[in-house]
């Protein structure tokens, strides 16, 4: 491998190359375009997705080329040599205007915005379709996550054995993004700098005749990081027993046992009786980890109980979404030399948006998120907005702010600002989610936070409509 | 990115390293273990799973060490001096059992075995699992549609843009295995050796004027592979009308219209008119290609319904799974030491099976598959054999042959064999799947494929989680 594959031309799909030797071959090598990434639908049955990926599509963009191996490659599947030879000089040096990552973005409206020419545009379209959906989605289902524990207990993503293959890397990433603390994962702790963590298996504990041998020999070689995993044998009456066995000893010595961790059974229950044994030997201090299959729900219902867990390491369904594993984030040209594009569709609730816009967020006199409206970059300031997707009620905005959503991220290829790290995004997310009104952050039915447009954007596209279907 | 991720010790989870550490501390490096690979239930509501990613991981495990930068991370993450400089002359030298990539593999059987010492066996673990859970989902997601549409239609893996992340590489690779021809992944279709296919998305129609330009400079270009994307605007009364101007005028110059495809609503009506359209302009050899949405229950209402569709591009639900988006595999210890090791469990149908294993693979006389047999490899040749999960009733083996599907893959760290091509093992998924009754194959409710274990397994564990038990 000679570089991140996201750095390569190949990681695209077939027909973007097809299309874009075509425009070359027609010579619109400089024809502009406008592409902008949405999506129709928030995963998990929730109401926001918090937004994630685009530090990593920003490096990616910047290192994206054609290698002579690729250019061989292509040229072994038919492509002609006039345009190999233009991909082997191609760079990406188009605009992009984007929220920061870790801004929450709501259905149907633009999210990222692509300006160029339409061959760097489209080549470009896989790779940001596949940095944002996936980012989005595990950043999100972590926001929920960290929601539900609180500001107070950990989190910590545990997914890289069942994450899918090599997207372990930027799920650990995304996790980080929208509220996990650490991650099991070395490579990614390496990658985004973090700190990995994680003790013992059950394969421990198994490898020694018997459990507090076990324990001892673990906390012998890590005296002040010493969580115990419990539910090898029987957590009531052996694992818990032993580790309180091993925290008195570990005391003797001026150490403390930091904890022990459940990762099976009836994790009320059992965490319940484990912090009695503990308490009750004086150990309030030990901290209870939980694992097993945990996702924002289950988790939800062990606190409602009073369940007195404080830590939680979560894998699977953090690491891939689980039951609901991909963003439906798509990419759609709005404008093509200087025209503003249009595709039908049966469904008004499907129908794209076109030409360049930007997306007002206006927020209400305490500051918190109040609505969002898609506009044409022409819209004045006052704006009559309508209910998205299918255009409905008009939405009182008098008297509220609003900010523009789509800022200059990098101009002709080029950032346009130094890169953030994974940390500092994730308290951008907790602030931007203390701004969004309870409601659209309910676990189960939220309510929709309104998306919509202005009268005028839609005017327009009623009036590019008419023009297509006058011509069918 | 200096080398393939899956190369890097880092590629691991914390706990794998704390524990070798500990082994290593104890001067346990050469105490020999036994780790099983296996899962507890199929995906998609399916009865079997194709097992696939073994050539990854043996790959991976040929590679796998660490770096001096690698150790130098871990030193900063407080591993000690002693265990690192062990770790820069780390490499996997022990053995592994396995099917062959492609076999049909069934809950609570061990798949894959790994035997070496136990610091080598516990560092793969996050590398087995992430490799040959995801894979065999793909797969057997893969495998499961290509069951439905038969061996004379075409599916083509589309589903890049939705994969999770980086995880789309290997997700063609496993669709490729499991019973997809083609990708519209290039960089996938490189690192693989097969071809990757696409022609045009609706960017390309609607960056020009109208339909049948579009049309007509795509086919201008690509005269001898044109598939014309017809629902940009309106599939019958617009694109597939403007396709058939195009059909005709290819074949005016020696050329044929390769196909149309179709991308959003209702895919049998849209499929029948269509159909009807080309028929009846003398266009019976163009093809009808289908995408959207599609997974092996769409596409066999589809069929079932008499759509007159020729191939199918699967986009997310062949890349993620989708509503299913893992395989629950795990990597258990099952002996240390020159002990068969266990552990315990509320749930008798979570309980492992300890000890080094084998399973045999019983067949009828017509050579079906009839069951799948977990023994101990001291285990004679008649048997008497349980069905697992909660032993349950006594299986009848007389009269039928058996094969050990553990077979010598890796030795001492080297492969046994030359790797495979995703294409070679495809043809093999067809011909075990060939092999396995229909009642299996349902794609709703099907019946449970008979995995039993021999009495004198189950004894020997009964004595050891007694053994256990009185000592707790």
């Amino acid at each position: 491998m000679d570089r991140h594959p996201y750095q390569s031309g190949l990681f695209t799909d077939h027909y973007q190359l097809t299309m874009a030797q075509g425009y070359f071959l027609q010579g619109r090598q400089e024809t502009s375009a406008v592409f902008d990434y949405f999506f129709r639908r928030c995963p998990f049955g929730g109401a926001y997705v918090v937004y994630a990926g685009l530090e990593t599509l920003l490096d990616a963009l910047e290192g994206f080329h054609f290698s002579a191996e690729d250019c061989d490659f292509l040229r072994e599947q038919g492509f002609g040599e006039a345009f190999t030879d233009y991909l082997r000089d191609f760079r990406f040096r188009g605009d992009i205007f984007s929220p920061p990552e870790g801004e929450l973005v709501f259905p149907h409206a633009p999210v990222l915005r692509v300006e160029g020419n339409l061959i760097e545009c489209q080549l470009i379209e896989t790779l940001v379709l596949n940095v944002l959906n996936f980012q989005s989605l595990i950043a999100t289902k972590a926001a929920r996550i960290r929601q539900v524990i609180g500001p107070d207990r950990t989190l910590m993503e545990f997914g890289l054995r069942r994450a899918q293959g090599l997207g372990g890397i930027h799920a650990t990433r995304a996790a980080l993004v929208g509220g996990a603390e650490s991650t099991s994962n070395v490579y990614a702790a390496r990658a985004f700098g973090v700190p990995s963590v994680g003790t013992q298996a059950h394969a421990w504990i198994q490898s020694f005749d018997d459990e507090l041998t076990a324990f001892r020999e673990f906390a012998r070689h890590y005296p002040d990081n010493c969580i115990l995993l419990v539910d090898t044998y029987d957590t009531i009456r052996s694992g818990v027993p032993n580790a309180i066995i091993v925290a008195r000893e570990l005391a003797k010595e001026g150490h403390a046992l930091a904890g022990i961790r459940l990762d099976s059974g009836d994790l009320l229950a059992l965490s319940q009786a484990a912090r009695a044994q503990l308490d009750a030997a004086g150990l309030k201090d030990v901290h209870i980890v939980a694992s097993n299959q945990l996702d924002e729900f289950k988790i939800a219902a062990l606190l409602d109980a009073g369940a007195p867990i404080d830590s939680f390491g979560v894998g699977t369904d953090l690491a891939t979404g689980k039951d609901d594993a991909n963003l439906d984030g798509i990419y759609k040209l709005a404008m093509s030399g200087g025209k503003d594009r249009l595709k039908l569709s049966e469904s008004p609730a499907k129908a794209i948006l076109p030409g360049s816009k930007e997306v007002r967020r206006y927020f209400d006199a305490e500051g918190g998120m109040a609505a969002d409206v898609v506009c044409r970059n022409t819209d004045g300031k006052s704006i009559d907005a309508r209910l998205l997707p299918k255009p409905g009620e008009s939405l009182p905005l008098k008297g509220l702010r609003y900010e523009v959503l789509q800022q200059p991220v990098m101009t002709g290829g080029h950032r346009t600002a130094p890169p953030r790290q994974a940390k500092q995004i994730r308290e951008c997310v907790q602030n931007n989610l203390s701004r969004l009104p309870q409601g659209y952050k309910a676990l189960n039915n939220p309510a929709a936070y309104p998306v919509a447009a202005s009268h005028e954007l839609l005017e327009h596209r009623l009036h590019l409509q008419n023009e297509i279907r006058s011509r069918l």
